[in-house]
């Protein structure tokens, strides 16, 4: 490296930070940022300095938007009483990729993790009875029918279903006793990522979805 | 990509341009670049926006550089009378990360590769005669004794050493036959891309380089 330029060196550093990116795909990289256009270059330093301002996550389903609800939350042709409890925003882009799915989400951003010390409190998890119990600010969720627990089918995916599931349970004593929770079906195979599943997997899952 | 908002669907569709990534690994990059602290990003959108002002061809060997002469060539501990001929910077790096070679270098910035119209014009050949026969603006360059030929060992590569060997033996003819060209031993695998070796393995192709 001692022969690059600080120009790039700088640039190729930071690639290398990035998951699954070594020194020599940094510097292919590096080299190939070099030979894109000068505006597109701007563009792109510009969108990257802003990112963390201008994203925000959404205050009903906790998606990433620009606004303070986003779009799967405000379209009013979804169905909103059926909530689909991902763990992160990738899982739900697998979902809509799919074109599979027309209910609404929610994303906890995690899942129950001792050995990583991530517990419920760390979740979105009380948003989500918050959510139910109608305590939220919601344009168009009032009524829920149906919570899909689509958490990835290993370990903590499960632990954090049935951690949820037990809570929903609670609410449900209290009355909301019209709520159905119900799981992917294991279409999925068990240890798999959900995030890299493919849509007709994806697909079956949702179709095949059983009580929980 | 529909549900993500423009603040990270810009910047995942550039990464997507980028060699190897895809839609689901611009998506993962993204996300990963939104946990990274403010100031990381802010430095990595100027490096990035400042890439092709700031970067120049060395004058002397035409690897990247910030200043006028790069590091390389400025060096007075290195021999400047052994000159490696690579194609890319990337071929560059690869030796210099090995730290097996202390000559210098003469990048031409591609190969002969007449079916994707790069001929001997577009790369830096007439450049590298002008060094030997002494035209250009050399710190220390003045006696050249030897020019390895270190282009890959595939088609294109050889095409490109036997084209400039023929080159400098005409050079040779006019009275510089002090001259030694060699080539890298065929230590290396042939069809293999110098970009990739091992240390070890260009060492071996160092050590054991042949006249040609």
């Amino acid at each position: 490296m001692s022969s690059l330029p600080n120009s790039l060196k700088n640039i190729s550093l930071f690639l290398e930070r990035l998951p699954g990116i070594g020194e020599k795909t940094a510097n292919r990289l590096t080299f190939f940022l070099l030979n894109l256009p000068e505006e597109d270059l701007k563009e792109f330093a510009s969108n990257v300095s802003d990112l963390k301002s201008k994203t925000k996550l959404c205050k009903n389903c906790f998606n990433f938007t620009e606004k303070e609800i986003c779009e799967i939350c405000e379209n009013g042709e979804r169905d909103h009483s059926v909530v689909c409890v991902v763990e992160t925003v990738l899982d739900l882009l697998s979902f809509e990729q799919g074109r599979i799915y027309n209910g609404v989400y929610h994303v906890l951003h995690g899942k129950i993790d001792p050995l990583n010390r991530v517990g419920p409190d760390d979740l979105k998890i009380n948003e989500l009875i918050n959510c139910i119990v109608g305590n939220g600010l919601k344009p168009f969720r009032t009524e829920i029918k149906e919570i899909i627990l689509a958490t990835n089918p290993d370990m903590e995916g499960e632990a954090t279903a049935v951690y949820i599931k037990n809570k929903l349970l609670e609410i449900k004593k209290l009355g909301n006793s019209e709520i159905r929770i119900s799981r992917l079906a294991y279409g999925l195979p068990m240890g798999a990522n959900l995030e890299y599943a493919d849509y007709m997997t994806l697909k079956k899952a949702i179709e095949g979805r059983n009580k929980f």
